[in-house]
């Protein structure tokens, strides 16, 4: 487990230091430099030395030194929310097993890691990385390739390409079973607040909600959909634009645990009671859809298996191993607690008052 | 900033490995091998060695391969809630500053980190370590100090010992604001939901708020002061338990954000508005003190910026400056939202149907 074997591609003939060296015209000692993320190379010669090393695709012989650091490095874009904290308790536990401590690092909000964050990286010689960006340079991966660090993303957000390693969640599936999840309760006309228009975890949950719909033969109302940025307020903002319809929803997809905090705190401000007036459904299953009033019914995204699962993968990409599949999906799971019923039918309901009550 | 300075202590003559070697009876590669946390040592020759560091004071002669590791270690006993978040983003910060990552631990929830965690912090040779676990061995303090490995402890919830340097926070202050800011409204009866009563700053906190009330020439009355867990279920308990006092209180002091969201969901199940019926004050002031509606009144404490401070005092220990002070407490302050106002005291109040209202 110390070491990790040879290469098992095609035989090529190995390009060594000192060829890099001679091919750049420097010493085999600043190359060295370069390789090991040393900062006392100057920005044009350690530029020259790259830029060989790409060429001649050379790669690291064994990794017996990435392999004693015993690091593994978590890269954030953002450290926020109970979401930042599940991924790195699932990484954490991964290390854990593996006698490997984390290093964790966060891009100030950026998407692409600075330059910065890649010589510390070249130097600490991490085993492999867990990255929660996706957004690399073409010159970054390179050198990553170089030295034999792997990376794999954890992107619940988004997709990346086919090449890169990553995990995410079976979000098209969640928004199906949220929805077919209340339309089995009885309700028809069901909102959805999805995520940012751009986020295509987002989009997935939309069209599983659409796709539920159709199922049901009920018609998709462009109405019913809005836009949130998956924290708090926008679920209020949108829940409460969405109870001024005249045909107001009898339940809501709130597209976030995040974003039904904010639905119910609409939904209370509007006089209505979960679930007796309305359903609400999350998704990510944090800790808070257990701490509401009613409980949060939710659609369960396994962050921390999937951050545990992504550091895994990493770690046997170090050890040599191909992964069966570069892109893997875990399972989003229904669970059910108290915010969904279904729709009243009697003229009693607060609801009625407001907007002529469900059909 | 790459080399400590030679210690500034009273002139004493060096203890060499080769002098540790001869007086355990090992060789020199093997102390060394026990100074750098190596594991290919057996257990007994490590604790004959340690013995003898112990016995004659060893100090690293200087902590170059410590600054080179720029590796500043966080630990944590266990990783819950948003709490530990703000935490990770202090001393993150700081470690970039400084050029330097940080290496997440965390002890598996016991208060005492392991053995395995100590060997494997002296095999990665961080520059220093902040914990928020304060529960060291004797054993485990030595080993530090005699690898020149300075121990911060950010510990908002306890006290440790004078020697050990630590960051706080004024809880007793914090209690005493808070008490203060719902006598000023004009509440007499106000209840304090406490923390568990082995934790300090909860003892503090509870003291702060029976200052107030003596300062207001108030009697502390115990029934309505109640321990709670600092989180969300224990103030949903503690809430629905106080509501049934004949004289129930017009005010709760939560104690944690966390129980004063279990108050806010006890007071709705109550069918009491806040702040009409109930003024709530919280205590930390996490992200969902502003997500709440109404947006919560509440004591901030300044978790990122303890752990910052405790990230800086670890680095300047690792430089070898003196600290002017072993402990710090930063202020707690008062942050006006909406969950506090004046008590009602006409008839319409719903509180006066459940309890005979406000005094």
């Amino acid at each position: 487990m110390s070491a990790k074997p040879e290469s098992s591609g095609p035989i090529a003939p190995r390009v060594t230091i000192a060829k890099i060296a001679a091919e750049t015209g420097v010493s085999v000692p600043t190359v060295s430099k370069v390789l090991n993320g040393r900062p006392d190379v100057a920005a044009s010669t350690r530029a020259r030395v790259e830029a060989v090393i790409s060429t001649y695709g050379y790669r690291r012989r064994a990794n017996e030194r990435s392999w004693h650091s015993r690091l593994l490095e978590l890269m954030f874009h953002e450290l926020e929310s109970a979401w930042a904290l599940e991924i790195i308790r699932g990484v954490e536990n991964v290390a854990r097993e593996n006698g490997m401590a984390v290093v964790l690092a966060d891009s100030s909000g950026r998407h692409t890691p600075g330059q910065n964050w890649l010589e510390s990286v070249l130097a600490r010689r991490p085993v492999g990385i867990v990255s929660v960006c996706s957004d690399f340079t073409a010159g970054q991966l390179e050198k990553l390739r170089a030295r034999d660090i792997p990376l794999v993303v954890v992107d619940p957000a988004g997709a990346p390409g086919p090449e890169m390693p990553s995990i995410g969640a079976t979000n098209w599936q969640g928004g199906l079973t949220a929805t077919l999840h209340l339309l089995k309760l009885g309700h028809r006309r069901i909102a959805m607040i999805g995520g940012p228009g751009d986020v295509l975890c987002s989009r997935a949950r939309i069209d599983g909600y659409r796709t539920a719909l159709e199922t049901a033969g009920l018609a998709f109302d462009p109405a019913l959909v809005r836009q949130g940025d998956f924290h708090v307020r926008s679920g209020y903002r949108e829940l409460t634009s969405l109870l001024t319809l005249r045909d107001r929803p009898t339940a809501v997809f709130a597209g976030s645990d995040l974003q039904a905090l904010g639905v119910y705190e609409a939904a209370r401000a509007a006089g209505l009671r979960i679930p007796e007036d309305l359903s609400v459904v999350g998704f990510d299953d944090l800790p808070i859809a257990r701490w509401l009033t009613p409980e949060l019914t939710t659609i369960r995204q396994p962050l921390q298996e999937m951050a545990a699962a992504g550091a895994r993968l990493a770690l046997s990409l170090a050890r040599g191993r191909t992964p069966e599949s570069h892109r893997i999906e875990l399972s989003t799971s229904l669970v059910v607690r108290h915010s969904t019923a279904a729709p009243a039918h009697d003229g009693s309901a607060p609801s009625r008052l407001l907007s002529g009550g469900p059909r």
